[in-house]
């Protein structure tokens, strides 16, 4: 099943509230992380999964980029890309990573930041980003942490009468599979799998893990927005780098 | 600070007790899991970091290895392995692996079940190992799973009334460092560390991520050990298998 919630309106107006707010996880935690993890991009082919509303095909345009394509299942998403960061060597692509044909496409470097959880099979994902990577090209990219994603029950914090954390909860991890929260709108799914599911699907098709990073925010950033201060108890998102290589 | 719990009166009768049971989480869970990782071990040399009574080792001589090397700080667990499992082909050497000096020795596959968790300083014993092993050799281990060391207070399950598991629990993640908690005896000492962390001291010891293990129980083993049905609830154990490559 493929999910496309960013066409949802009542979704839609939340997360771009959220989003124009600059004051959220994608900006204080997520995205820094992401972007130490990046290698070079002047001179570089780009795809961008999920590209949402093109602020990192501009970035990597400013880097120096050769090529970026943005692809991404939502219309208002792509409409939002198109007006507000259009460039030459941009093409922005509305469809969902399961249906493109990328196999006329090729790229130095693959990029997604938190779109993988909403993605039902990680193995075609993984095989279908391989295929376009060139050799010695590489994939960085974010993801819901297991531990944040693994227990059934929406609500993983467990409250005092104060409504203080007294702990973060974890429990069938081992069950992969569909999760459902209330994320603006009811219904929206995630997929949980393991860590060992993840990494040993990248390796099997040949990603060989450069770096994980399970990212902290700096002090400014928990100045702006406390809640951050509760990674340092659980984890929110795993960033991986991973390098594509040839078998010998 | 090197621990040597195994020599305490008090922890070893009940550390003994419970592996001549056979009906317990190294043989039913832990070890299947590492023995599918092990590479063919006919003709090769061998260091099992944490051998105990030499279990391991005899298994690899049956297997066909040149020499293994058994190498533990405990000296009850030291005379054990010399009393049961001698062979001309395995040398038993008390000592903690952060003294010994591996140096001028080499190994084909270096063997480790469930010992890093007691060591503290992780990146100095993967530097020692990854110096010891041949090119395109292989690092096998078992450590405490990250998700089972992060929360500071020892008991980790939420019961109700009924004593029945409602969850587990998580917290502290990205606090790394000692654990204490009493298994036997009072004030056992284990290191939490994150996956991140642990992955990453790896890779920068050129050890490529080849697998991971997060295991799982067989249905015949539950039914030999109940609390095993747990496992699908959190893991209580990562096992890695790593190869030395050489930077090019």
């Amino acid at each position: 099943m493929k999910q496309n919630i960013y066409d949802h309106p009542d979704f839609f107006n939340g997360y771009k509230e959220l989003r124009q707010s600059k004051c959220n996880y994608n900006n204080l935690l997520e995205q820094p992380a992401l972007k130490v993890l990046l290698p070079e991009l002047n001179g570089k082919k780009i795809l961008d999964i999920g590209c949402g509303m093109g602020d990192f095909a501009s970035y990597c345009i400013q880097q120096g980029a050769a090529h970026v394509t943005g692809i991404d299942i939502s219309s208002n998403m792509i409409s939002i890309a198109r007006n507000n960061n259009a460039h030459n060597f941009i093409q922005y692509i509305q469809e969902a990573l399961e249906d493109i044909d990328l196999a006329p496409l090729s790229f130095d470097i693959v990029n997604s930041s938190l779109a993988f959880h909403y993605m039902e099979d990680f193995d075609a994902i993984t095989s279908k980003i391989a295929n376009a990577l060139h050799e010695n090209g590489f994939l960085i990219f974010s993801m819901e942490h297991p531990i944040a994603t693994a227990r059934r029950e929406m609500d993983k914090w467990i409250n005092d009468e104060n409504g203080n954390h007294l702990h973060y909860t974890i429990d069938n991890y081992q069950e992969e599979g569909q999760r459902s929260e209330r994320w603006y709108i009811d219904g929206v799914i995630k997929y949980h799998r393991t860590l060992s599911t993840i990494i040993n699907t990248l390796i099997s098709h040949q990603l060989q893990i450069e770096k994980i990073i399970e990212p902290l925010p700096t002090e400014e950033a928990i100045e702006q927005l406390p809640s951050l201060q509760k990674e340092y108890r659980r984890p929110s998102f795993l960033i991986i780098k991973a390098k594509k290589v040839t078998l010998k």
